[in-house]
């Protein structure tokens, strides 16, 4: 439960909000490189913490992200012509260059030099790991660029989508770091279940919840059969990442996730697969690429709306369900999530929700970034920015009941920036 | 006219309001029984009175009635898993009886017993005459149930349907009772026309509204070739139902309906058909089926909105009406009303009307339905709860000019429950 | 730039407003006479300056403008039968002629003479130059009709169309006195430019504004490869109308627009086209009415939305944009001009704007349009009802540099009524 006033922070993120100035301080993941394949393609709508933006990749390669108005006469940048080093406005050919200087301002005579007292709003951007990353908040306060696994795999290893979720972003955040409702809401049935699969059908673990200078360090363990504790360990990285626990840690494929406000209704779901060790086989990136993977779901052509999507229940087959091969019937991870997530309203009223313990990861959660939030207009510094610190991965381990997850999984939790060369 | 004020209260509903109050201490038909069609079969989303609720039919063949959104984290339960004695949510296996009950809580351990702290909205529901009545006001309340000709007749002898009609509710209930409207309306043009027939060509019918125990008892006459006038009765029972007169009171088929807020700007319009001693022949069953029926009207599969609707003008058709076979163009008499009644925006301005002697009977029910939900909130006994009170027929009748219509259509005005076996 | 409270007076024209008590002082274009084909033909809906309205044309070829619903109970009198001298409501039958008076109530008893007491509001219209003209403003204030050359010349010489603008009327306004555009938005390739076609590669054009009796003139002039500046004189005519200027002054063609405000975020746009001196050949009539010219674009059947609109981002195509055919990759200038003018939001935010020289038009216009709609608040009469002065014409011409343009074209310019034969 959460009072009212709290919600209203925790959600609202638009420029001058305590939580969007918070946010104003990290790089956020925009797009994916792909999305502007080639110097001069055309621009893409990024709507970001409610500003309408415009990403571009110019001539030289260099990706800009602009206002989405032209500041003349607030024209849409989206029907710009993408040429020669900039993006060009085609009511009156107002160019801008990839930092926002307007660089040609046919319109007007040479001699008034009025271009010179003009220019757009625009966002620095970085490409790293097959992302465009910008940075919206203040100059002077520009951290490093934060570093993932699944950005310093090599490209073969990994891949990346990102669609619209119809909600506020932290209903997101909520059921990535729940390790609870994956004993449920994406329930298998196994013929023969292996002892973590058994494991898992237990919906009640118990969480250990620790605060660190990244976010949270989660750990869920359920009983076993036998002596051990089947621990699943998830990473909340600030201000919006799960690295979700695989099954096992056999598991080749590993997965991220980011949720990132569009404003406060909408947000981007980012899904990462990756593969540590491997290149990520031609059949299963087919797969993702055509939407039938259960993370990376189809999306309605030209748009990055999911075709299972509130408007159509999410495509529920009843008949799935009711025969338990599928718990919800509604047929992938990512859709069975959206449609709970969604369902709740997009910013759900936290004030009547009934929290146990099972919700323990959320509430810490919320704490925190609250906290992180208020500190801020305090003057603290936001938690997560040392990247040195974010260096984390998830886990899952059979452990032994007398050994603290904490330290029987440490070596599973490090992330060895040397293991990789960059890929970028 | 009416005052903004009493516009306002006349048709807003949600709880807490005056009428909403009101409303609430009457039973609701909620859906249709054959909605729900077997145990366990899938939950089915219900707005009433503002609330969005989930309806399902448990394993014991018990219905009931849920606030849409678990207690836990708010999600729809009409993702939920309808099985074995409860409606399960997807998101963490919380499950809940019909009762509202919290009858298995998986995601928590068993010793914390959190289960017994939580349950879920709900309302008791009963089933009679192929209709799920639900009971939304305070439990030390709850009347009986009505008891009307049409829930009276056998299964083979009814029809009914509900759908949605876009616009308040009260728009509806002053179509309803409003006997002059037929005459242009639904006009119809017959080759030789019966004396009643050619009577109901007059649109200026007398009327006589009495207040009754039970709502409004509403006689229109109008003059006829010879010595008698052709009364039409309509009655108008508390809180939204009509029972509209038969064209003569041979005509077999009898018609009723019911005017349910879904919210202030849409209601579920019921349409009620019965024939009382006989069954309804296949030929005309599988026309009402299949929305071909005057009052039944073709929907869009999947959902209860109507084919012909304001987005596509009611598929009204120029030609016909100019032909005079049909005086609006538009087919069907549950299109044609819902045409006119919509076309006045989801909330008409009444301050804005101009009332004739016609209005009478829209007149006097207004000042009935204000002052009952003002009564209410005085301390007094909201009308029509009386179940003996409310046994009344609607009747079309030849009297001679001088015999009262109170009188000379007493007999056909009278519901003999004796006269049926309980369908249910 | 405006100040918003600026912006505010500019852009709202609902009535009480100073911009809708203004427009409320001119004749309206509200939709063309064809759009009425034929007595007792189907009446068609208009909203005009935030009032919805149905226009219809009765037996006797008369055609009325009513308010949209119906003074009795609010029905839409879109559905109405519009039969022998008046538009019936199908409801209950009440029937009012063009003058808005109430002609027939049969719903009500005769001797009641309840009729002499209703009307239903109706604005005077009159037909002139293919164009059913209505005045909503004071009765006592009523101007006469405005003359263009388009309503002058017959009707095998013109072609009319209207279409729905998703912005508010002024953004439009902005669009067609703004000379500088068409260098860039409109721009075209040319194998073997002429000197005038070179002349407009020149975006720079300087502005010669003057403020006149009617609105505006607007000399754009722009260098040439010899001693002659290019004139392109554009006439914008209070309070919505401009004149556009023909690349040469030897185009047969030529074009006006009028932006009718539908509501604060909706205008009609009007596009007028006209030969002067002969009929517009079949084929380009034809290309018009099918919506394959440049400025009669293709509408969604049924309505007047485009079928190039801003949900599918006017159909723009990159490859042609690539190709500089086409400056902008969306096909007409129309939708063109529609594509920058509603992109910008429905009623752009002009406090955050940045005019430079180019935009003098503009400014002058804002100008004269915000002083006119104060000037009436303070009893000042609204400029341009004297339909001689508003005898213009928009021109284009080469003149030598030290001719000023209002000399060297006066006799282009000027509208000579003498010239044409009445077309109604």
């Amino acid at each position: 439960m959460l009072s009212k006033e709290d919600n209203k922070l925790l959600t609202e993120t638009d420029k001058g909000t305590p939580m969007g100035e918070l946010f104003r301080r990290y790089w956020v993941p925009a797009l994916l490189s792909e999305e502007l394949p080639a110097p001069d393609c055309q621009p893409v709508r990024v709507t970001l913490l409610g500003e309408k933006l415009i990403a571009f990749r110019d001539t030289n390669n260099q990706v800009g992200l602009l206002d989405e108005f032209c500041p003349h006469r607030r024209a849409s940048l989206f029907f710009g012509r993408n040429e020669e080093g900039g993006l060009r406005c085609v009511y009156h050919g107002w160019k801008f260059d990839a930092c926002g200087k307007c660089v040609d301002m046919p319109s007007e005579p040479p001699e008034s030099n009025f271009k010179s007292k003009v220019s757009i709003k625009s966002y620095p951007c970085r490409e790293f790991g097959g992302i465009v990353w910008t940075y919206m908040g203040p100059e002077n306060e520009m951290p490093e660029l934060p570093v993932f696994e699944f950005t310093l795999v090599p490209e073969s290893h990994r891949f990346f989508s990102r669609r619209i979720q119809e909600s506020n972003y932290f209903q997101g955040i909520e059921g990535g770091i729940d390790s609870s409702h994956i004993s449920f809401l994406h329930r298998r049935v196994h013929d023969n279940p292996t002892p973590t699969q058994k494991a898992v059908e237990n919906g009640a673990p118990k969480f250990e919840v620790g605060k660190t200078d990244y976010g949270l360090l989660i750990g869920a363990r359920r009983e076993t059969k036998d002596e051990n504790f089947y621990w699943r360990i998830t990473q909340y990285v600030m201000p919006w990442y799960a690295l979700i626990p695989p099954t096992t840690n056999q598991s080749q494929l590993r997965t991220g996730h980011a949720w990132v406000p569009m404003d406060n209704e909408n947000c981007w779901h980012w899904s990462f697969s990756w593969i540590p060790e491997a290149p990520i086989s031609e059949p299963m990136r087919e797969n993702m690429r055509a939407g039938r993977h259960e993370l990376h779901t189809e999306l309605i052509p030209g748009t990055l709306r999911p075709v299972q999507n509130k408007d159509n229940d999410y495509l529920i087959d009843r008949e799935l369900q009711r025969s338990k091969k599928n718990y919800s019937g509604i047929r992938g991870i990512g859709m069975q999530d959206a449609a709970v997530q969604e369902s709740a309203g997009v910013i759900v009223d936290r004030s009547t929700e009934k929290l146990g313990t099972s919700d323990a990861a959320i509430i810490v959660a919320r704490r925190v970034m609250i906290n992180a939030a208020k500190g801020l207009e305090k003057g603290e510094a936001p938690p997560g920015l040392d990247v040195e610190k974010i260096k984390v991965r998830a886990a899952s381990i059979m452990l032994s009941k007398d050994v603290p997850f904490q330290e029987g999984a440490a070596e599973l939790m490090k992330l060895r920036e040397s293991d990789f060369v960059y890929s970028s």
